[in-house]
C-alpha cells in the first residue's frame, strides 16, 4: 500500500470515530443503569442526533426525555422525547420554555434516579432561564456581543445571570446522579465552556465577572450587576462527565489507525492553534529529522490552525498547512504529510484538506507552479489539485476540528 | 531542583558539547592512526582552534599540517603547522597560495598515509585554486554575489571552476585515506555545502549549473562557461566524514542532559526554520497536551527560527520564541519552555535566549505588560527581563544555531 492509501484510510477511520452516533455509542458503554428512573436531557446543535442514538441504544429504558436544539435541527419525533427548537445564538421564548420543561423534569428526583445529559455546542443560548429580568438578559447579551469580549468572557457573565448554567442544572438534579456526555468541538475541551457547562463546576469567579465589566466599561442593568456577586458551584459531586467526539478523540482514532497500519504513532498535540503555514513548516522539520528512522513513525497534531490572508485564492487551513510542508520534505522518500478537517469542508472549498509527499514540490515546479507564490495568494486548492493532493470526503456531519499527520514509512 | 535550574543546566551542558575543542576531541576518538604518515589540513573560520586541538590530541604523530583561516583568526604558531590567513568572503592571493601549499602536501601520498581534514564554515573562499583565469573567477564571484543567487546556487558554480571544491581535493589525496571532521553551523548539515565540500561527493550537476546561469541571466567569461560541463566527483571512496559541533549534536547533548535530570527526552527536529512566534505557540500546544504525563518529559527542537519584524523593540529569535509560548502554558504547573542560541547572543542583546513557565504570563499581566503587544513591538527582551526569563551565558565561541525545549516535570 502507498502512503496516500494509508493517509486516506487514517482519515476515514478518524472521522468515523468522531461522528456523533459513534461517539455516543462509545460514551454510553460506561453508563451504569440506575435502579430508579432514567431521564434524558439533550441540548445543543447535535442534540437530536445524540438523543436518537440514546433512544436506540437504551431500548425503552427511558422514563422521559427532552431535546432542545436549534431551529431546523430536529429531524422528526423520537419515542419518549419532547422536542423543542429554539433561538441561537440569542435565546428566545422557546429557549426559556424548553429549559423550564427540563428543569421541571429535574426537580423532585430521587437518589436512585439518573439524568443522562447530552451536551453539544450551541447549548449556551438554547438552554437558558435567566434569573434576571428578561429585558435585562437581552440588554446584557447585546452589550457583550457588541463590546468585543471573547466567548470565554461572555460566558463568565452569562453563567451568573442564569438558573442552569455553570453547574447549576446539575445542582437541581441532586440527589439524582447526572451522567453527562459532552460532544466537544472546542479546542482543549474546556468543559465549563461547552453550552456554558450546565453540569460542570465553574472555574470562573465573581471577581472575574467584575473585571470584565470594568475592562469593557459595560453599563449592565442593576439586577444583573447584583447577580455578579453570587458564586457558581465549584463542585458537582453527583455528576460523571464523559467527553466524546472531541479533537482529542479524533487524534486518538487517527493514532490508532496509524498503529494498525504499522506506524508507531505519537500525538504531539491536540491543541494546535498557530499559523497554518508555520505548522506545515514545523511538521516538515520533524519529518526531516526522523526520515531515517528504523521504525515507521506517525506524528499527529490536532487542533485548529489559522490562515493568514495575504491573497484572494482558494483554499483552507488544512490545504495551506499541507502545501507549506511540501518544500520541507522535497525529495524525501516514504514521507507524507496531510491535514484534514473533520467536517469535510476546509475553507470555502469542496476539499476536506491536503496531502503532500516528497514528490509534490518537484511535480509542482515542473508545472511552473511556485509554492511560495501560491501560499502568498492563499491558493493552495489549485496547487494541490495539480499534485493530486486534494483530500475529499464530502460533508461528514461532525465538526471536532482538524488533524494533521506526518507519515514516515520505513523502506522494507 | 526547580525547572529554571534544570533549564540552566541543560543549556550549559548542551553548549559545552558543541564547543569546537570538545566537538573535535569527540570526533577524534574514532580516528584510526595510519601505518603511514599523518597530515592535517585545517580550513575555515575555526581552523586554527581545530588544528590546535588536533596538535594536542595527536601528540607529535603529525608529519605536517596547514591551517588556512580568515585574517585575524589565527592565534599563534602551532607545532608542525604552516599557518595562512586569507581572504573571506572573497578569495585572494593568500587563499590561492595556502591552497597550493595544501595541494602539494596532498599529492604523491601513499595508500598507508592519512589526511586529517578539518573543515569549518567560511572555507569556500579560503580554500580555493581556480581552474579558470584569475580575473574570470573574480568576475564570476562578482556576478554571483550581485545577482541575488542564494549560497547553494553560488556554490554549484564555484565547485565547477575550482580545483579543490566538490570532492576534488579528496580525489587528489587518493590513494591516501582522508578523515574529514566537519564542524557544522549550517542547518541540516549539507556536507557538500560546508566549505563547498572539498572531500564530499557533489550532489549538484552540470545541468543545475546551466540552469542558474539561465535563471539569473549571467554573462560569465568563456573559460568559466566551458568548465560548467565538467562533472564533479559523485563518489569519494577514500573519505570518512564525521560531522561534529552541529545543531544535531547540540540537540543530542541537550537531550542527554535532560535524561540525566530524569526527563524522557524526544528530539522533535534539529531543522526548525519557521517563524519564531509560531514555533513558540506549537511548543506550548505540545506542552498542554502532555501536561498530565505520568513521566517527566522533554521535547527538543533545534534549528534557526525567523523573526518577523513588526516593531523596533529589543529581542532575538530565541527570546521571541520563548515569550510566545508563555500564554499557551499560562497557569500550568511544572511546565517550562526555553530557547537559546549556542553562540550566547540572541539578536542584538546580551541575552542568549529566553525562559518561560506557567507563571510568566500572569506575572507580566500583573505588571501591566501585554505579551501580544510586546511581540508586536519585537520587544521580548524587556518583558523577559521583568519575568526573570532572560538566559545569559556570555559569548560561547561556537555557533551551531539554537535549541528550544519543553520541560514537563512530573509532580512527585
Amino acid at each position: 500500500m502507498g502512503l496516500r492509501e494509508d493517509a486516506d484510510r487514517i482519515i476515514h477511520q478518524a472521522i468515523e470515530a468522531v461522528l456523533p452516533d459513534q461517539a455516543m455509542i462509545r460514551a454510553l458503554k460506561d453508563l451504569e443503569m440506575p435502579h430508579g428512573r432514567l431521564y434524558v436531557v439533550a441540548l445543543g446543535k447535535a442534540a437530536w442526533q445524540m438523543a436518537k442514538t440514546a433512544e436506540q441504544e437504551l431500548h425503552g429504558k427511558l422514563e422521559k426525555g427532552v431535546v432542545i436544539t436549534k431551529y431546523g435541527y430536529a429531524k422528526g419525533e423520537l419515542d419518549g422525547f419532547r422536542i423543542f427548537e429554539a433561538g441561537h445564538p440569542v435565546p428566545d421564548d422557546n429557549s426559556f420554555a424548553a429549559t423550564r420543561y427540563a428543569v421541571e423534569m429535574a426537580e423532585n428526583l430521587r437518589e436512585e434516579d439518573l439524568v443522562l445529559l447530552l451536551v453539544s455546542g450551541g447549548g449556551s443560548s438554547l438552554f437558558e432561564i435567566p434569573i434576571c429580568k428578561e429585558e435585562s438578559l437581552q440588554e446584557t447579551t447585546r452589550q457583550l456581543l457588541a463590546c468585543g469580549a471573547d466567548i470565554t468572557e461572555i460566558n463568565v457573565i452569562r453563567k451568573r445571570i442564569s438558573a442552569v448554567k455553570g453547574g447549576k442544572f446539575a445542582r437541581m438534579c441532586a440527589p439524582a446522579k447526572v451522567y453527562s456526555i459532552v460532544l466537544s468541538d472546542i479546542i482543549g475541551s474546556p468543559l465549563d465552556m461547552i453550552a456554558s457547562g450546565p453540569a460542570y463546576p465553574d472555574s470562573s469567579t465573581s471577581a472575574m465577572a467584575w473585571e470584565i465589566v470594568k475592562k469593557y466599561d459595560l453599563k449592565l442593568p442593576e439586577d444583573v450587576l447584583a447577580l455578579l456577586d453570587e458564586e457558581t458551584p465549584k463542585q458537582c459531586d453527583n455528576v460523571t462527565t464523559v467527553v466524546t467526539g472531541s479533537v482529542e478523540e479524533l487524534c486518538r482514532a487517527a493514532a490508532g489507525c496509524c498503529a494498525k497500519l504499522g506506524y508507531e504513532p505519537m500525538v504531539l498535540t491536540s491543541g494546535l492553534n498557530c499559523i497554518a503555514r508555520e505548522a506545515g513548516s514545523f511538521l516538515a522539520a520533524i519529518a526531516r529529522e526522523h526520515r531515517n528512522s528504523k521504525k515507521s513513525l506517525a506524528f499527529l497534531a490536532g487542533g485548529e490552525t489559522v490562515v493568514q490572508l495575504t491573497g484572494k485564492g482558494m483554499g483552507g487551513r488544512n490545504q495551506e498547512l499541507a502545501l507549506s510542508a511540501a518544500e520541507g520534505i522535497c525529495g524525501l522518500k516514504n514521507v507524507a504529510i496531510f491535514s484534514v478537517g473533520s467536517d469535510g469542508t476546509d475553507g470555502p472549498t469542496d476539499a476536506a484538506g491536503g496531502y503532500v509527499d516528497g514528490d509534490t514540490a518537484k511535480l509542482l515546479e515542473q508545472q511552473g507552479i511556485k509554492i511560495s507564490e501560491v501560499l502568498q495568494k492563499n491558493d493552495s486548492y489549485h496547487a494541490l489539485e495539480v499534485s493530486h493532493g486534494l483530500i475529499k470526503t464530502g460533508p461528514t456531519g461532525t465538526n471536532v476540528n482538524d488533524v494533521a499527520c506526518v507519515l514516515l514509512r520505513r523502506e522494507e
